[in-house]
């Protein structure tokens, strides 16, 4: 049997920018941008060029992808031609190879929203199509409110995209934008729009997760023929958000009907790196991740039931519907049981810690683990300070220095200019060698702005550590994230720290506290002596 | 016509125990099973009693609820009676008026979970729900795996179903145990056990969410003929989580085929309680709800797309699926740089400020929005400070006081009981009414324990402001969110604050700056300036 093409269009860029507090930076949807390509998705919508500052600077500076980055516009208005309408000029002039238009199809929007003649409202999606086709451009139309308004008006809605398909749209995009809808109704009028003359192989769909329906509508639509999806990462998107991708690719490619139907741009080895791109764009935004998000939460391979957990280890095929390497997720049992242990020596092995299975060290470790997870510590995503917690109870690491105290001050007053500016300084006294040396630095950049406290301190500590200065000049601080927490029956805060050597080797740190500046310089100091025990490791 | 009766089954205090982190007391499983009483919730689960101490205490001590209590267990061990199965008494001396028994439905598991013969499979099937029904008790059967075993040996799977069913179960309850079948199988399966004899209103269904379709899952065995559906509370449950009734019952209840063709134990009154339900139970867990939970989170009703606010302004059917009023949830209309000025007309009259579409002030306004957020402000969140800024440009916010300059030092050092501590203190100097007032605090809590500078700044600030002491002192701070995202060229830090005054109220100001203490400083201040705006407002 030949396989059909089915294609993927990511807007993260555009719709999940729409989620409620999500703001991406130049940089970040750059970042983001590659991470999608890198999993293999046919399409990229990048924003829409000349709606804000940060869309119209992410287009002059948009990276080469193997996907087709597409921008996101609006039909022509109403009263002027396609050349005329700078709103749309500003969409071409992004110069991407695919624009995407969203135009209305719902005659009650036509008539209420845009006050203008359904056939008004055909002319402007026709000539609009038919504009960026001349203009060399792969077009795209965005059906709004498709579903909506075909159940208003069937006529009316699937005449606008037989309308955008005959102006030579290469994709109808049947969008229920409002997300309300359920699957049956999905997947009549998808069937609706093609015994209407548009082909398949020319629909693509846009769903939203306000019913919780989001992913069985994409599915939906994509058994009445259909053979586009978009979708956002994580399921970012407006409101509830969009279809998310981060479901829908796994299933696509792992389970039946999809899996000897279909081929889509995305390699079983690619697959693998999404637990990762999930991860990441959380991490671009500072999000929990959603532990039980299907396929790439934490909890999505958790066996908590005692029966499946001891079933689990016999078979993992008992309770797991799909094996969690394959999104490279992990499968996670308990830690008080044996594959507890045998989880951890895995991840000292990979540190370069070889140790005997019958050391007693390693449930020491796992209490340890375990106790400071209860005050607030979290080790996933700080290797480096899991790391030196093991060797600390091995007897692997080594007193290189200690801190006898710090102090660090912020002032904000009125420069001799009458402005107000702020000022950090900070002490640090260490004791190196059975020797005391008290370092002292202000934070001030090349600018003459104050970075901080943290900085200050960083400054401080890494001034004066005699014998290891070396070594510390060749780290900088690249990272720092802070999290308010729960540890024991308080909150306190959790920083973490990534760090950098001009080898180009970083690692992460962790350090919490009920008081900020202190979570900060604890996972500092594991910073510096991860560096030290590394740097010796090579040495010797 | 006749409206079918469809009941609801909630699995929130046995299922959704299984969430890994999720360890609910008994005084917690009261609550919850009050508040699915409230709700209408035709069946409670509570637990299994005699699997572990909290779920028998609370069985002991189990609330009067109008919804049938139920409890669960498994079906008799092979080679023994049904009268002689201790794990299977346990679950009986619960005394509930409806037990529910899992058992094996798989042949798989039948033979090598099991170790039995597959006859012998379906006496112990027969047997126990038998004996269930002898002693009284409305019988259920929580067919196992059955979606996966019907694939592998569909007659197998049916014969069990029918095997409990003529054994005289009340409820056969196919369950998707793994959590990854799709919505055309789940379909296929349950028509396939209506046609082995049993009747769909005997029928129940059990998924999970681990391919994002635990939803979509339960609404096709209903339209498949199910009369049952079993579900959690915000959808908690062993890894993704269990079928989400907070998502599932609003569609039933507001959606068509559904509305017109069912009967359920909910009336829309009850519906209204369904936001307030979900944060309860959020509260209960500790965790930060889900902002783009469908129906119930506090983005599920936020247009942040500029188009999108502006047409909610005219008729919010426009890019709403349903009113948020019907499910107690309400409409958001944020602020970002994505906003229009009608967003930002809509957002203004909702915190009570009037202002004409002419007037100037708004586009200066958005101009002030568009420039902070590039600076790394985000106003999403912090609708207190978008409320100050706006105040600000309109000259509507009185000169309440002025900060001078502030000094907060963090020091680590050992005690005189040779103990490493951390100190904080902080000076503020502010001038109020013409007289310049200096205050000092320091930070500890009760404990002892240091709640680090920003606490310290934020006890100096409220300690010594004269008329507004009161106000002040009403006010307390319960989050704090920091980030660190790009501000301009450089990484600036972020810092969110939510504060709360004694009567409930709940409000967000956000403070940028390069220096942590410096942003949550200027966090603080808008926190209190808007707390004495707020006040001013209701005396006048």
């Amino acid at each position: 049997m030949t396989r059909e093409r089915l294609y993927l269009y990511d807007t993260t860029l555009r719709d999940g920018q729409q989620t409620q507090g999500v703001q991406f930076s130049v940089a970040d949807k750059v970042q983001i941008a590659h991470a999608l390509d890198r999993i293999g998705i046919d399409y990229i919508e990048g924003g829409w060029p000349g709606a804000n500052p940060t869309d119209s600077d992410f287009f002059a500076a948009r990276p080469q992808t193997r996907a087709t980055f597409t921008a996101f516009g609006m039909t022509k208005r109403a009263g002027r031609s396609a050349d005329n309408d700078d709103v749309l000029a500003a969409v071409l002039n992004a110069g991407t190879p695919a624009v995407c238009l969203v135009g209305k199809t719902h005659d009650f929007h036509v008539t209420t929203a845009l006050g203008i003649t359904l056939d008004e409202n055909l002319d402007n999606i026709a000539a609009s199509v038919a504009h960026i086709v001349a203009k060399g451009r792969e077009a795209l139309f965005d059906a709004e409110h498709f579903f909506d308004g075909w159940k208003a008006n069937p006529d009316y809605a699937t005449a606008c995209c037989k309308a955008a398909y005959d102006a030579g749209a290469r994709w109808i995009v049947l969008c229920d934008t409002n997300g309300g809808t359920l699957p049956p109704d999905i997947q009549a009028a998808t069937r609706a729009v093609i015994a209407a003359g548009v082909p398949g192989d020319h629909i693509g769909i846009h769903t939203h997760d306000d019913a919780g329906l989001g992913v069985a509508n994409a599915l939906a639509a994509v058994t009445a023929g259909a053979r586009q999806i978009q979708g956002t990462l994580n399921g970012l998107g407006e409101r509830c958000g969009n279809a998310n991708l981060t479901s829908l690719i796994p299933t696509l490619l792992l389970k039946e009907p999809y899996a000897s139907a279909f081929d889509t741009g995305i390699t079983m080895d690619a697959l693998k790196g999404m637990t990762k791109a999930s991860r990441m764009l959380d991490d671009i935004l500072n999000r929990v991740p959603l532990r039980s998000a299907p396929y790439v939460g934490a909890s999505a391979f958790a066996h908590k039931a005692g029966l499946h957990a001891s079933a689990i280890l016999k078979d993992p095929s008992t309770y797991e519907h799909v094996d969690p390497g394959l999104v490279g997720n992990d499968r996670l049992i308990p830690m008080s049981n044996q594959a507890g242990q045998s989880n951890l020596r895995a991840r000292l092995a990979a540190a370069g810690i070889a140790v005997d299975p019958k050391d007693s060290a390693l449930a020491r470790i796992l209490d340890e683990i375990k106790a400071r997870e209860d005050q607030g510590y979290a080790y996933d995503g700080a290797q480096a300070s899991f790391e030196l917690l093991a060797r600390r109870e091995l007897g692997l690491l080594p007193d290189f220095f200690e801190v006898k105290r710090y102090r660090v001050t912020v002032e904000r007053r009125k420069n001799k200019y009458d402005r107000m500016v702020t000022l950090s300084e900070a002490v640090v006294v260490v004791k190196i060698g059975g020797q005391k040396v008290l370092s002292v630095s202000e934070s001030m950049d090349e600018s003459g702005s104050d970075r901080g406290p943290v900085n200050a301190l960083a400054k401080a500590l890494g001034k004066d550590l005699g014998p290891y200065q070396a070594c510390i000049d060749d780290m900088k601080l690249v990272d720092f994230k802070v999290r308010i927490t729960q540890g024991g029956t308080e909150a306190v805060t959790r920083v973490i720290i990534d760090s950098e050597d001009s080898a180009g080797h970083r690692w992460s740190t962790v350090g919490v506290s009920p008081n900020i500046v202190d979570a900060s310089f604890e996972a500092l100091l594991d910073a510096i002596i991860w560096k030290l025990v590394r740097d010796r490791m090579q040495a010797g």
